[in-house]
């Protein structure tokens, strides 16, 4: 008898951690497994808007895959994937094509920019390694042609976030703590910079405890953030942001727009001709998908239904971490011929957004409330024990945030 | 009797020492000494190249007006040099205007671009701290930008640089140094990067030693710099460099030019109307304009003919920091009621060119050549001696490349 072909779509949270727990699992003989990425690396996703602030270098953030994958036990292929063949069982990369018996799609998201004029086009998205490096860059450019210039350019110095959600607020705290560091660097007073969040809901941080969000927000402001809440984007273009807020439409000079407000999921996914919602794949309790028995999707191309909420679950690293965890299990069934997979439920454990400075918000246990560094701590936790069950000890030690109030 | 005003153009190398050695050899009771100056601070023009290439950050480089300057003995005025009126003896500055008894023009130079179509217009010079700064975020942005697009551009990873004088060569072997990291950064490899040294002349450092600029250019080429010599540049625009060789054009992609290959004096001084020749004052044996008996000129503007060649000296730091010394101890005579000024002759104690990569090729006492270490331990030698001059030992502590060897 034939092993079975694993093969698994992209090395983010969700397939990574499917590959790491899958060699635990399974034996070289039980399957033969591939994991095929873009990159040689794995980065941590909730680490970017750090690297795009320049607060932290991004190697910090990304992870060789052969520093985590046994190449013993798994095939591991550098490559894009182009299309999914669910009928032939195909996968089509940019070099080469792939057969499988089972699939694991883990493909990542992309921005979601709603129509927006001139969005696509001119705004920065904090997505992989490579735009958050250029959005580090971009902003520093400017900073560093402002002096060249005999007129003034105030759009160099405006800093327009879109989007006041989880990935907007903390990058805004990281902006807060590298303004500082670009003026003294670039001889520009801290005054001449604007650092701007626009949010269209009538809250930031929609979704979080009121009293957290008045926190976030007061410690941001107190550190120079200015907030334009209920205010919908309009238009970006190379050079400005329009947003209309009250029924009055603002104009703010800006050549740099991130774009933090929206994402979905995978193309690769739609084109597959599976049941999607904004890219996202609604899939089964046992994350298959619904036409397909040997077809799982994890991370941010599954669309998993809160009963609470009657919402989708928002696409989160803790969740595609557990929905890995789940399908390793699920996959190791199928290998010895169990075909009674379990149903998904995520278990939320928390949700901490750092706020930069050392300070933080979050939820842990369901309803606990953490402010400033309980929270920060919390954060870090979290972040390590992803480390811990990523590679172990020595990726904790190599990675790892370890200095709880550093 | 009224004390007379002493106003100093310009803190460079010829207006800082002229300003240092003044406050040593006059007293508050002599003279009422203004040193004027655009910024705060003072650098060190023959290190930018290092601050824009990215191999050394540019606070090494400058040097805060306030430490070396005695305010109790001299009046610092932080404005912009608009005008000279040398009949009226009154200085027009941005904010303000100054009457003067006696005037030491140190102002710097700009980049002399022959009329070459488009190179003004896009191409960088090394001429401050604020344009060395722009040219290093200038190059790690297009490396930043080069893994964003899915089209690549190779115009990102050209970097040209017009003329292999002294400035262009030490630039090249720093970008030598400094290309490898930039492509560890940005994921790119080594062999993507082009340096190129696009030279008029029929040899690379004209004027040198020839088997030193044979020297020279093994140790660049080894490191990858590629040499266009005989070389005229014809055109430069936003993304390319056309060159004429041999009597056949070429065209380079480039978003990088960088030139390096020709300087004038200051318009300030030609609009004041002194006899000049591109914007360098022809003066006196003794420093002073001809028709002005009053007004000093050091540094970059002033023209002085080298008797043995019969052309003019170049302008370097080491003759700036003569003229300085020279022009105060005149100064003090004439406070004192001297007017039998002392003639200047430069005593050109070697010249030093590093190649990066701890490498570099000089002549010294004349006629003694120096390669690779040795050379470098002299350029380092020549560059803490002038921080003692300028600072003291406290100075060079702070500010001196102290390890001989590193």
């Amino acid at each position: 008898m034939k092993n079975p072909n694993i093969v698994i779509l992209g090395a983010g949270y969700g397939g990574i951690m499917t590959a790491v727990n899958l060699q635990k699992k399974l034996g070289v003989n039980d399957a033969n497994i591939t994991l095929v990425n873009k990159h040689s690396y794995h980065y941590q996703t909730t680490w970017l808007h750090e690297n795009a602030a320049g607060t932290l270098h991004h190697d910090r953030t990304r992870i060789p895959i052969k520093d985590v994958i046994d190449t013993s036990k798994i095939n591991f292929v550098q490559d894009t994937v182009i299309s999914i063949d669910p009928d032939a069982k195909k996968v089509k990369l940019e070099d080469s094509e792939l057969e499988y018996d089972y699939l694991v799609i883990g493909l990542g998201f992309e921005a979601e920019t709603f129509g927006i004029e001139g969005l696509k086009e001119n705004a920065f998205t904090i997505q992989n390694i490579n735009s958050a490096r250029l959005i580090r860059q971009h902003i520093e450019y400017n900073f560093a042609k402002y002096n060249n210039e005999r007129d003034k350019k105030q759009e160099r110095l405006n800093l327009v976030v879109g989007g006041a959600g989880f990935t907007g607020i903390e990058f805004v705290g990281e902006l807060a703590n590298r303004v500082p560091e670009l003026c003294k660097e670039y001889d520009i007073p801290r005054e001449n910079v604007r650092i701007i969040n626009v949010e269209a809901a009538p809250t930031a941080l929609p979704g979080f405890d009121p009293e957290l969000v008045e926190y976030a927000m007061n410690s941001l402001e107190a550190r120079g953030v200015e907030f334009k809440i209920g205010a919908m984007i309009k238009e970006v273009t190379p050079d400005s942001l329009v947003f209309e807020k009250d029924e009055q439409r603002e104009e703010i000079e800006t050549n740099t727009v991130v774009w933090a407000a929206g994402i979905r999921g995978n193309p690769i996914v739609e084109n597959a001709g599976f049941e999607t919602n904004r890219a996202r794949v609604k899939v089964r309790e046992d994350l298959r998908v619904n036409e397909y028995d040997d077809v799982f999707v994890v991370g941010d191309c599954a669309l998993i239904i809160n009963e609470e909420t009657d919402r989708p679950f928002p696409p989160t690293a803790q969740i595609a971490i557990q929905m890995a965890e789940h399908t390793a299990e699920n996959l190791k069934k199928l290998v010895n011929g169990d075909d009674h997979l379990e149903g998904f439920t995520p278990h939320i454990q928390g949700t901490v957004a750092s706020l930069g400075n050392k300070d933080a918000i979050g939820v842990v246990f369901d309803d606990k409330k953490l402010f400033g560094w309980s929270a920060t701590a919390m954060k870090k936790l979290i972040d390590n024990r992803y480390l811990m069950k990523l590679g172990g000890v020595s990726m904790l030690l190599k990675k790892g945030k370890l200095n709880p109030f550093g």
